[in-house]
């Protein structure tokens, strides 16, 4: 660890402590290089990190103040800890009880705090629908020819421009687009592993990254995580050397559900290791335009020099869930997955493909970001506040530095999932931890949805959960 | 065989040796039925059968007319013989060549001889694209969870009663909307058989049947089919007899690229075959809206009684290309088929599914078929007289049912892939013989499209392919 994480991590902690709370102005930096004999420029970018991890806020002529969003309000709700699974792989078979606790969260009008999607009310549907229209009177996209693999030439221009401005530059070569970013998780891991290998996921992981084990027939190996630094290198380093590890299943940045970003020297230990052992990554990127700090976040695979990382991303979870647009950038393994695409899907539908690229060169795509991300960053805040003071004693929560889900371990007597159907009831849903685990380590843990825009009804829902998390 | 369907060869030999030419009327029944000693109803159901076939009409209080259409105009080129290809199973890789074909399919303005997608032509794709975007203004469709597995109760609501329309009764239950019917082949595949095992197919079969069996790493064998009865069942029963098969795929009705029915007797025999030995048959009936005869013609589905025939349909090849809706009717698999739609893809887009089923509510489904059938019936006509017209002697041809592509079989000595190359250098595209098979029976095979409006370009396109073909 670089000395100015250990500092940002100190600083965390007093904070965490009570020791500096919600609005105190942090030392100077001149004041606390002097201190903890620092150079100034440690301190420097140390503040800097725990404001992209949220903890604190610049203002412009004063200093870095404690923020109100990981200070979390009233308080009582303490931070996670780092996972600990058990080094064993094995079969995977969570998609049923996914999807039927999924289906529930669309029935009726429940205060869908268990949906892993995107409110839409923030997303540009009706512009979109208008280009959408648009295209289609156009006779060409109907012409199924144009909608082969890789992708239209429009739409991968605008996602290699994308990549750029978010400072990945990209072959346009190398794009291919699928039918969301689950195709192309899915083609990605048929690429790289076998039926029967193992694969590495975090601890706990995205349901998703397990369903693609699980088509696959593959088998999983849970990692220990941290709650702020992501997946624990030497942990999976360790595995590696015990036991053969087809691929690894990443998502450095907002991971659902635990919300980090990895460290950037974290990504660059990981991206090493790929490269030394000749395993190849897939990285799950959807979530990574929506970061609350100040820049975009740095992928695994700008630091990849072999080609062993294959970046998956969509514009579901930043502009529309509704189209299914992914893509996948597969590094040496571009020209399998295209295949493994074509033999999927045939061809990703035009139309949806045209309307987004119309959106991304009329130029509106950043602004919309801005918005969403404000917007998020807020809600986190809110949610966050409400969680803590309404939920049980012992209760910790995720502290995420990027998209709109909220992780919350409550106290272990607590069954999340009796916890869920109790909710239910009351017309609300929410993610049960078993769905993020081959094992059954989380149990007592939920993940919430903040993408609606803060309500009455949603806070009082948050209380409503509490009271029953509470037992009350 | 039954008597009808002998007597029924009988005559179309005659009709074939120029005993009977184009516009000539048939024996009356009764005369026939004197002549040859077979009963009314045996002469009847031979005349039906023929004209399903197409070979013959019937005009109203006059009796049975030669048709133009299965006479082919010229009448020198010949019909095409039964397949006898070697039984033995092979791993599967013909997708990259397919993938390259289409593509150029797409490229330019090359005249489409070779695409496998219908002409959007005659689509109605204004009024798809209105409902699309009537149906995107609405915030529910943006709203993901409804689209989970299995799909769209509306557009479910439609296919089931398409399909009772067309006289086979489905369980609204059991139907799995999916991307395409290429994703419904796929699930249904991998559901039913996996890696490494054996699948029959006809010969020639359709490439997306060999993509799906690639796709899962199993290996195809493929049996014996007559060009107008289909797959042989008795020499699919022996190749049960001496080795393992995990599944059949067949595609009963006009398939691509014979184009032909098989026989309804046919059919209870392969549906009988698949009871005894418990074999599941993956149905592919994308086509079977396009019949050129009288009625809809029957499936394997409406015969099965054990949940063994896994149905696979689309609107691709009758309404829409461009949207990718598909469907599976996956009988004793529909649970295993439904997990692998969610895990494959998750959700099939919202909006493209209202859009059609909005299309079916109005009512204007059977108009537009009945449109698009007489077009295509004609267009074959025309397709078979042209080519009859300039295709080098030694030429034969398929006697397309239904569907909208002729399979035409050319002197041995022409090499196919060097006459696809030839042509696409004129603008024009053909579909080679080596997509439909794993073997090398087809080198001197092309297909041709016949789903445009027919127009002086397209005679001369094809034209242009008879003189290559002669090698002038």
């Amino acid at each position: 660890m670089k000395l100015y994480e250990k500092f940002a991590d100190d600083i965390q902690r007093l904070i965490r402590q009570g020791v500096y709370r919600h609005g105190d102005r942090l030392p100077s930096i001149r004041q606390a290089s002097q201190h903890h004999r620092l150079s100034v420029t440690t301190v420097l970018h140390a503040y800097v990190l725990l404001e992209s991890r949220g903890w604190v806020e610049s203002r412009p002529q004063s200093g870095y103040f404690v923020s109100l969003e990981r200070h979390g309000g009233a308080g009582r709700a303490g931070e996670l800890q780092p996972s600990t699974p058990l080094a064993l792989s094995s079969s995977v078979d969570v998609s049923r009880l996914v999807l039927s606790t999924l289906r529930a969260i669309g029935t009726d009008d429940a205060v869908a705090l268990g949906s892993p999607y995107p409110d839409p009310a923030l997303f540009p549907f009706e512009k979109l629908n208008r280009y959408a229209y648009a295209a289609g009177r156009d006779r060409s996209p109907w012409n199924v020819t144009n909608a082969l693999p890789p992708g239209d030439p429009r739409l991968v221009r605008q996602i290699v421009r994308r990549h750029l401005e978010n400072g990945m530059p990209v072959d346009p070569g190398e794009v291919i687009v699928t039918v969301g970013a689950t195709e192309a998780i899915n083609l990605c891991l048929q690429a790289v592993a076998r039926p029967g290998d193992t694969i590495a996921v975090e601890s706990p992981t995205f349901y998703a990254m397990l369903h693609a084990i699980e088509r696959m027939g593959m088998k999983a190996i849970e990692v220990a995580t941290h709650p702020e630094h992501g997946i624990d290198v030497a942990a999976l380093a360790a595995i590696m050397q015990s036991q053969p590890v087809a691929a690894c299943m990443v998502m450095p940045n907002f991971q659902n559900p635990l919300g980090f970003q990895m460290p950037e020297e974290r990504k660059r230990e990981l991206v090493a290791l790929s490269a030394r052992a000749g395993m190849p990554i897939i990285e799950n990127g959807v979530y990574n335009e929506l970061y609350f700090g100040g820049t975009h976040p740095d992928t695994l695979k700008s630091y990849d020099r072999d080609g062993l990382v294959l970046h998956c991303a969509s514009f579901s979870k930043s502009l529309t869930a509704a189209y299914r647009i992914g893509w996948a950038l597969p590094g040496r393994y571009r020209d399998q997955v295209e295949k493994l695409k074509f033999l999927n899907t045939l061809a990703t539908p035009l139309i949806p493909q045209l309307a987004i690229a119309e959106f991304l060169e009329r130029g509106g795509y950043e602004h919309h970001l801005r918005r969403l991300r404000r917007a998020y960053a807020q809600q986190a805040q809110l949610m966050r506040a409400a969680v803590s003071r309404s939920f049980p004693e012992g209760t910790r929560l995720s502290s995420p530095a990027g998209g709109y889900v909220l992780w919350i371990e409550l106290p272990p007597q607590v069954d999340a999932m009796r916890l869920y159907r109790l909710a239910l009831d009351q017309g609300i849903t929410i993610g049960p931890g078993y769905m993020f685990s081959i094992s059954d380590s989380y149990r007592n843990f939920i993940r919430l949805n903040f993408s609606s825009p803060w309500s009455e009804r949603i806070a009082q829902a948050v209380a409503a959960v509490g009271r029953l998390a509470a037992g009350g």
